[in-house]
């Protein structure tokens, strides 16, 4: 098994498409089979640069090639459920880039599909496999943070104003499906509150605010911002033992963590009394060293080791499920005027 | 006028109370003419450091030295209230801490009450006295951001849990004031969002989110939180002809200006379209030489110059109330289960 | 003119080859005729990457390539003047990375040999063409600095021991290159001291401070650095009116102008009282907005546009002959226990 | 012991003279027995502030005080070595400004008196007991970077030219100071080379660079500046274990010690293989936490201690003369055009 690398279809020749062929024809598990794009010179052009892919214009010829293990799909949201289906119903493992699907719905069949087919499915959740959120996540589920009081996550940049989505779902999927990875247990809050400013009225939101009701009086928060002239991707992770701040676009120094951590003897009925009973540590600050290397390269790799292995991927269709179905939340928030709104479907039970 | 001196009372000798000395001594307006503090000692010992002030241990006995012509405030908030309307009653103008009261039927009375006397009601609102939200006032009226697009405010600290108030009344007042004070026409939100979180379970918001509908679909938000372990200060002002970020952590580069703005033609009906229409410039980034002034100096200046003046104060109690407001509509949202809440009340109206 | 492509032949497949191929290959000015290198196979690997390419093994067989116009040289320092000598001698234009040579003589034969032929001789001082250098060039030119007070470049890393030459001649390149860009007439030091550092005795300084007196009392300055944990790269230009900091770490705020400079009235020969006589001012800071273009593109447009208007380009080969001088004089200055040595030739006498 | 207070006069009521008196008001171990100052209504002002002082105009008048212990001179530092020497005759201890006297001779001088007379003879070398600087001498001391490699330190600011002195005497002792402070055996260069720059042509140095080799290999490198736009104040002290950066304008995080370190196996004569032989170790960054507390509290506290225990104080007069020792060496070095000097005498002999 070891010696025999699989064979992969990438499907949409754009702007994601090269950096999946490229990280895919480096590795050592793969083989690029073919790249599909309706615009099969553009699939040439991208096919040329691979030792093995042959270019084709159609999902139907990229799947009658011989010996095709998976697809990996990089064409519009809107697209991605006849492509999974069509691959799925072929019999081939599906890896998709976020979001899983346009529509709840969508992404619910295609993790049905999925299961029923014992095929894997996997989302694209790159940053997931950056060094530093593998390190956040390493840390937190050793319990070095202890409980988690707080997530703030910011990303905010002059960004282009997108034609068919708002800045929830052309930002946030990055925050949300950090967040998945990293909490124990996954991201299912409980509620969600969306906030959006559209102060140059093109009938969406530019400026972003979410608020997810994490239980136990522990808020997630995220700041996605198309109209900011600084450039912010930051998060911070409150802990009772430590916590952390992970600034991705300072390259010397992304992940710290702060043995600053908050002591209390009891908790008294008395909410007058509890600030004499809260004492602060303030230690030493520890920034771990971050191996150099390519989120996506990770990414392929953990794509092979769950089809090889018949297990599920650290992203797999769940994961991208939980992340849609806030996005979905966050949309039915602002049509509700910022109410509350609760994401009700458990997506582990789509299966059963 | 020039040649003779106001004479002030500062009530509290507390935290704030030597800061005030401080300024009104080293001022060429002002005399102080005692220190009033419930312990005779510690006023006694601020009187000392001064020029001309006794100490007393009243309110009634401070407003009983001859020739007092203010009364600065700067007790515990739940205290303004009686001591304000003394002064006021006495004929003195009046100087608080913020906020200006602890409940905003507190602050109304304060308000009426010195309209009626024809006295000055200011509150000291220092942030909005430093070099830097000064410019920003100046730059933000000359129409040199254009129409503003979005205000964010993140407030955030390892800071102290505090007994009897949450994050918002904490920390929030300096925000607000600043956006009262840069904002045209004030700080007059239509609507009102408060999220709360309480991870520690003290019963009070230790993490607190604001959203501000301002109208015209611009949303201002601040982040308040004594959770994180890093301390940030920033405020963004998003223009459409230039946005501004303020960095109060960054003594060399407080303010800076970027000729980052947005055009477009014109705004259709069709939302699919509008991505279009809108085209980005990259101009500079100004960072604005800024005065080394000590922001106290300047605030107690303006008191005595609204009094000789008789004109109101840059902060004055509508100010002072428009903060306030916002305040109470954090804590309305908050019970209501972060429910929008509006700010009802018009200050102006308060006196007529 | 416009419409007929120049041919070009890059020698060199190995680190710095590639980038150059993929510039040219990119370019409208240029089409790459051949890949050369000893290496064969790695010569086909490169030479495939383009759309015109052939690969050869020796640089004849690459001068017998019809149409050849110009050679580009991306070998070790000290293969470079008999590939340069050969190509002139062929009637090619030549490139050659830097540094031009790795010893005075042979850089002197080259620019001699070029001259004779009246082909061009560029040096690829690449970050000269970077938008920030560019700019600085600019502004100093317009004399938006004034004159020049002082000079100082940090370049600093965790880099590897190079096995042949010391930090100066792998690091202080750079900075010389910039130097002699940006300083009207170029840089031409009256007198240099060297000192190095060699802490792990390997027998080469891996810790280099290079002192170069400019005349009328102007001292440029070069900190270059294999052993620092943290990596700086700063250029700091004093000047009479204004004063520039260039921080290429920072990719939002590379170069900043401060309207900070010194106003004198006279210079008296009193220095006790001069002191007052220097007042300051402290204005604006500046932040120009840079385009955002691959340096190497603009470098490889530059040489196109030398050849075909018949003229000397930015980076020729008496600028990379002066940045020559300065390295083989603070390799003298080493061996005479860091002494003052001087720069004695002049690189414009060379061919007279 | 423990209950009775040391008694010092403070003289010099001008810049740095408030500020010991501050601190020596505050401490349980002194009280101010007097303030001396020619202006004596400048010396009543001073004297005022504090619980036990009076004014005196005259050093003979200070020093028939009844029951004084110490002089603390914080005057010009021409005035030193009369002041501390009439002090010595009178059997008091003695504190001075940096630097202790304006010339070497003076230095010896006061080393000596100091020495045949049994007191206490210490220089204020405040940043030397700054928590930042403290931490470094006990992380050097106990051996977390190994042997030194290299000392880089940077002082650069929009700074004053004073009227008497170079840019060398008025910003290097900080840096000095400081190296013999946390270097194992203190402060004592083999040789020394100043090069300084003077643009303005004032007669005097505004830009500094002062190379010492500290043997072994081993250079320590000061760059001072009057002219810079940007103020850094920075120190790398390499290592062969780990790497130290302290930036003390980054109040949030003065000093990381890199565990960045360079592993070798063996040195051999062959240089042109020795690289092969260096490994490099990138491990995680420490930031260590650091008390909050005031330098002169611990500098004044340290001088009751040496007095009381019958010591030598952390920053003696040895120290403060080994500095004195370089800032004669840049002088004798600039006016040798730069060359090579040695700091001949050996400070500990001064008394044998």
């Amino acid at each position: 098994m070891g010696d025999s690398r699989l064979r992969v279809v990438v499907v949409g020749a754009g702007y994601w498409g090269p950096n999946l062929v490229r990280n895919f024809n480096l590795s050592d598990d793969w083989d690029v089979a073919a790249v599909c794009d309706l615009d099969l010179e553009r699939a040439e052009r991208l096919a040329s640069t691979t030792r093995t892919a042959v270019a084709v214009s159609s999902i139907e010829e990229a799947l009658a090639i011989d010996g095709v293990d998976a697809v990996a799909i990089a064409t519009p949201a809107r697209t991605h459920e006849s492509i999974a289906l069509a691959a799925v119903a072929a019999g081939k493992h599906v890896l998709t880039e976020k979001p899983l699907a346009d529509n709840v719905d969508s992404g619910e069949r295609m993790v049905a599909a999925a299961a029923s087919a014992g095929v894997v499915l996997m989302a694209d959740h790159t940053f997931c496999y950056t060094p530093a959120v593998l390190k956040i996540a390493d840390l937190i589920a050793a319990g070095e943070l202890g409980d988690i009081t707080f997530v703030d996550s910011v990303r905010i940049n002059h960004g282009l104003v997108q034609p068919d989505v708002d800045v929830f779902w052309d930002l946030a999927p990055h925050d949300l499906s950090i967040l998945d990875f990293i909490l124990p247990g996954g991201l299912r809050p409980e509620g969600v509150f969306a906030h959006g400013g559209d102060p140059l009225r093109l009938g969406k939101a530019c400026v972003g605010y979410l608020v997810m009701q994490l239980g136990d009086g522990v808020v997630a928060h995220v700041h996605a911002n198309w109209l900011s002239p600084t450039k912010i991707r930051q998060l911070i992770v409150g802990g009772t033992r430590r916590t952390l701040v992970w600034d991705d676009l300072n390259p010397t120094q992304r992940v710290s963590v702060y043995d600053r951590g908050i002591d209390f003897i009891t908790v008294t009925e008395d909410a007058e009394r509890a600030a004499a009973q809260v004492s602060y540590r303030y230690g030493d600050t520890l920034v771990p060293a971050l191996p150099e290397k390519e989120a996506l390269s990770l990414m392929v790799a953990e794509f092979a080791a769950a089809i090889r292995e018949g297990r599920a991927p650290r992203t797999d269709g769940h994961s991208a499920l939980r992340v849609l179905n806030v996005l979905d939340a966050t949309t039915r928030s602002l049509e509700a005027g910022s109410s509350l709104v609760t994401v009700d479907r458990d997506t582990e039970e789509i299966v059963a």
